[in-house]
């Protein structure tokens, strides 16, 4: 618990009338900004406003005028569609959102969209929600990173971070399984200073809990580890404050208060029904609901002074709290100087100078070394340097290479108080290679809580066909523009015997349409290094995507310099002149294009062959750098990437052959699967001497491929179709 | 129970000799076909062999001669990476799957690959599993399917369907999301005949399940309403079989019996280990684990003759129970012929052959309406025709319009054994309406469970930006081809207030990048019902993307016949001549394109506008068609969907224009969001006259484009990049 536990404006005691009024100040304003609107979720706030009160004004810390100071509360409102819940609470207490922009709720421009976004930097929202369960996810990450934090850089006598991780959680929520994946983990972990309140109102969108859910939620939690607590009155502030008390009190488990709410409280008729969930209750109802509530009829938008009053007591408060933990981070910083600069540089997202001192480097007379094995040593050298890299896999760590050496295991402490038979060992909340389980979804909502927290460089590693697991989190790591790298390995057909349910095919094009999302496909084990390089120095996310099997080392010699980080580039050029052709792959199908380069140098072609890791990083390059790799005047043009063809017409334009695999995959041994589909030098050079018009001597190249049914090859010509 | 309790082949009395040889035998096997692979998961068939065998010979109801018998029970193997457990016994039991096809175990073209596959049709395999919690929710919609082909096809008397739904789930299954979902809703439904084996091994892929899943899974399962057991020692036969018979005595409760057991049992150096997880054990290590079981250690694949023929009496046995079935089915025939003829029709897959009558229809005079809400009148019109049609959505019934009205609910029925105060009231297991609770990708499991399961024809509903929650669901629904379709209602930034987390960008590329999966995105209520008759004539899953908003209907007079059963077809052709620019769309974008062709005329251009609500069904099409449909001559063309750009190049060609949007959404009315981010018919006017070089008139047209940031407009030739 933080030195100065807070006790709420007035203490100990409370008025009960004023609290009532601040109460219903939520529900009203609420209530009138989605009426205003003509959209939007009144029921949640009106029937949370009691819990969500309490805790903002006698539990949460923070302060209204610095929303980001570091040690604050996390506040997560899982069930993002009651949004105006935490507009009103953010008005009310006194951050930078004023009621103007209440009023265009839901409005083109307005920093109160219909969900809460992140990335919109509405102050005091942490999180972008609204797909439930993912800020239960997110919510553990932050209370993982605080414990973290507080591990690596608390001293005694220094607590720099102490502080909770709050969330508000629907029925909804509860129903996900990302949420059960994240609960089940924060049980494991013994993560006591994540505080959870349900908002248990028994009604869904569509209706009643009891046609769909009527498990025991209580139970459940236990059974994951979890310390729960009934609130059988959602509207009983004093239960509430002691239900939160002995949350904070259990400090060796999660806690999760069950609260009873009552959906759309105080509206006459539409309360305890769904039809308070998604809509608007109506002009009518909304006077009624005013009318039971006390508050005047004809205002729209009145707030009563006396509660505005209250809630702004927050700001003072909020000052206060942050003053004394400046002066404990003043103390620390003659006390701990070198600690203090690492909070510095870890809590202002920034690198070491040096983080890239150390990295492995390969030659092409190396050895072939599959990029999930580069990518580990690169990784593992990053981690040298860059204290914060904290990550780990969804029990894959002997495949995916992902394992930290020596950084220790992320584990509940051994003496996490009243828990026996211990599992942590030495690390504790100190390590830094999470152990997520078989749980990929709860991994993508956590380390995406870890990048939200702040402090943090988190990564994840599972099989790339696991990212359809993940996809609503990576996608809300995109859309929150969060530092987090996701890790994929095992990337294509080449994955051999497991078959086609562990072969991706689709996933490269699905994850490459989502925006601000940067993935790279490296070619060979220098390219992973960049491509790690690029991951840890953008603010941004980037899906890494890297191979099972051995690749060659390239040989760079021809453009050393541009690389990954432009996106594409000529790895080797055509000899003797300006390209004929262009040869243009990713990954572990660079190589087959520089194999064909060399076949069709004897035949007398000159090819050019460009290294394609990453489409949205040669995007970002200007006009005369992609026109220079990809010269317009060269339209023949094969490409080559053991993935869907769906996008590679961009690159191939209407003249060239796109060579993918538009089936599921087989059960084989990789190298086996890889030629019977197609992926071979072979196939390449034919494809590009039928460019050429050597039709004759194309199929005396392009022997041997034996592919179940379909061909591998679609034409891209848009009359000709698609295969 | 069936009327015949399948006793195993030796009565009530067991030689404890010979099963222990038998269980050997398929531990064997499974090693041996594992090490000869050089790759495959020993250890799950070593440490569950023993209750596989007693749940295959003494209670499994199958015939190994007719693997499709419609009333055998079905067994999931969720945890799939143990594949060789299932071909062990399906080639013991004297099923189609010689011990050749066991020694080409993982090779090309055996039907013995990594992972079970349903597609390849070896006999036996229910569904493809590997993905971890997928089968667990499978098995979910196998007993639900079992329990609405029995509610409405038995009588008195008259037992047609009375069959277990059994599954062998992993640590691994029980800590993906996908299956807690699937449990809960199970739980809920009080699916009796569900019963599970957990393969408690305490061990995964990367350590012991202590380092991340020390939950008490026994107790998670009580609260989800489940039966649970445990065996404390999996080798114990005699308890495993006391168990299965307490589980089938549980008639209310799912069960879930907790089988100790120990990964790899047998090696003297692997066993309990993750070494035996996921990799063959090695020669030496194969010859100590025979000499261990006092195995000849120099053969492989050594079968003793006593187990082979101890196994095979399932041959005898399925024989004499499916003759049992035979003659109810005769009985039933004669009493109840009407029944008799429906089942034979849901059984085959069969559709009325007046199922499209009395199918709504509008014109292009009536009002508009959205695409959800005209393909909820389309699905209650079929589900009038076509009774097997069972499915519901995620908790949006009344967002998605996909109830079936005056079907009822499938709840539990208020009879069952053992509890008190069930919700389920009249309709019980014979409603259709399903209602899925918060939990999308236990959904889509479930779906695809009902589908392998036979009889039913199932669908699902959500959002479609919650398709990314149901992705990995998707994937093996295409996978498996199963005859399912997936709704999914609010496709676009047209979602307007809910804004960015709930407007899909990226989903229409992923999800048309999945092989074998037809995505259908129609244009309006007409097209709509040609979609749900699409859908429902497939034997493989339809994907169909609805509006929110209300959508004219189009005036299809010019081309009527072909429509979306084309993928595309010419709506409107070109006044005056051979038509200059093409003007493509597809959903709510076609409307666009149509007023743009009317803006065209104006100014004196030949447009063609384009309907494409399918690309796979257009793909499907022969190369005159799509020719006539989409002229290589005419090559100026404007393509448009609000959607990612990724892929449109494939009709726009590198002349062309794609109008996409490329970045996230926003809050704010739908209509203001569309217009905001470029999608007008004046976009699409001016677009079209820049490709014609009427700039300046282009530039007349397009006004008020007011979006965020970059332009939705993609260029597309590959050199000028992409946007």
């Amino acid at each position: 618990m933080s030195e100065q536990p807070n006790e709420g404006y007035k203490g100990a005691t409370h008025d009960t009338a004023l609290d009532n009024l601040c109460i219903n100040t939520i529900r009203v304003l609420s209530m009138d900004a989605v009426q205003k609107a003509n959209s939007g979720h009144p029921g949640l706030p009106m029937g949370a406003a009691a819990m969500a009160y309490v805790l903002w004004t006698r539990f949460l810390k923070f302060n209204p005028h610095d929303p980001l100071w570091p040690d604050r509360d996390r506040f997560v409102l899982s069930a993002g569609h009651g949004s105006m819940l935490l507009y009103s609470l953010l008005h009310l207490t006194g951050y930078d959102l004023p009621l103007d922009e209440i009023k265009r709720f839901r409005q083109w421009g307005s920093r109160t969209p219909g969900h809460p976004e992140r990335s919109l930097h509405t102050p005091g929202v942490e999180v972008s929600t609204g797909p439930l369960g993912q800020g239960f996810g997110n919510g553990v990450g932050m209370a993982i990173a605080e414990a973290w934090l507080a591990g690596r850089f608390n001293r005694p006598d220094h607590k720099l971070v102490d502080h909770y991780t709050y969330a508000l959680v629907s029925d909804g929520d509860l129903m996900e399984g990302v949420a059960a994946e994240a609960a089940s983990l924060a049980g494991h972990l013994r993560l006591g200073k994540l505080i959870y309140l349900y908002d248990q109102n028994h009604i869904t969108l569509a209706g009643a809990t009891d046609l769909t859910f009527t498990e025991d939620v209580a139970r459940r939690f236990e059974a994951y580890g979890w310390h729960t607590r009934g609130v059988p009155d959602g509207n009983d502030t004093d239960d509430i404050d002691a239900a939160l008390r002995e949350a904070q009190a259990e400090t060796g488990r999660p806690s999760l208060l069950l609260v009873r709410t009552h959906i759309g409280y105080g509206s006459p008729k539409k309360q305890d029904t769904f039809h308070a969930h998604g809509a608007p209750l109506g002009e009518e109802e909304v006077a009624a609901t005013k009318k039971a509530l006390g508050w005047p009829t004809t205002d729209t938008f009145f707030l009563p002074p006396e509660a505005v009053s209250h809630f702004r007591q927050a700001i003072n408060q909020g000052a206060t709290d942050q003053q004394a933990w400046q002066r404990r981070l003043d103390a620390y910083r003659s006390a701990y100087p070198a600690e203090a600069a690492e909070w510095d540089q870890v809590m202002g997202g920034r690198l070491p100078t040096d983080f890239a001192a150390g990295l492995p480097a390969w030659k092409p007379e190396d050895k072939p070394v599959s990029t999930r094995v580069a990518g580990g040593q690169v990784l593992n050298a990053l981690a040298q340097r860059i204290p914060n890299i904290i990550g780990g896999s969804a029990d894959l760590n002997p495949s995916t290479n992902t394992a930290l050496k020596e950084q220790g295991d992320f584990q509940p402490p051994d003496d996490t108080p009243g828990i026996s038979g211990a599992v942590g060992g030495k690390w504790g909340h100190t390590g830094r290679n999470l152990a997520f389980g078989v749980r990929e979804h709860g991994m993508g909502a956590i380390v995406n809580g870890m990048a939200a927290h702040g402090g943090i460089l988190p990564f994840s590693a599972t099989f790339f066909v696991f990212s359809d697991y993940m996809k609503p989190a990576i996608r809300l790591g995109a859309l929150m523009e969060l530092r987090v790298v996701y890790v994929f390995t095992h990337d294509s057909i080449a994955v051999g015997e497991d078959g086609p349910t562990h072969e991706p095919i689709e996933h490269l094009a699905g994850l490459r349409a989502i925006p601000g999302l940067t993935v790279i496909r490296p070619a060979d084990a220098n390219e992973t290094a960049e491509a790690w390089m690029i991951a840890v120095q953008r603010s941004t996310p980037t899906l890494l995507v890297l191979s099972r099997q051995n690749l060659s080392i390239l040989d760079r010699s021809f453009s050393q310099e541009a690389g990954v980080a432009r996106g594409a580039y000529i790895l080797a050029e055509a000899a003797g002149g300006a390209p004929e052709v262009l040869l243009i792959g990713t990954g572990s199908e660079v190589d087959l294009c520089v194999k064909a380069q060399r076949r069709l140098k004897e035949l007398g072609v000159r090819a050019r062959v460009v290294s394609l890791p990453s489409w949205e990083l040669f995007a970002e390059q200007d006009n005369s750098y992609r026109e220079r790799v990809l010269p317009a005047a060269v339209q023949k043009r094969v490409t080559i990437e053991a993935a869907a063809s769906l996008g590679w017409e961009r690159f191939a334009g209407t003249e060239g052959t796109v060579i993918g695999i538009d089936h599921f995959g087989a059960s084989a041994p990789g190298e086996e699967v890889m030629k019977r589909f197609g992926f071979t030098a072979e196939r390449v050079t034919a494809a590009a001497l039928r460019l050429l018009g050597r039709e004759e001597e194309a199929a005396r190249e392009d022997t041997g491929i034996d592919g179940q049914g379909e061909t591998a090859v679609a034409a891209t010509a848009p009359s000709e179709g698609h295969s």
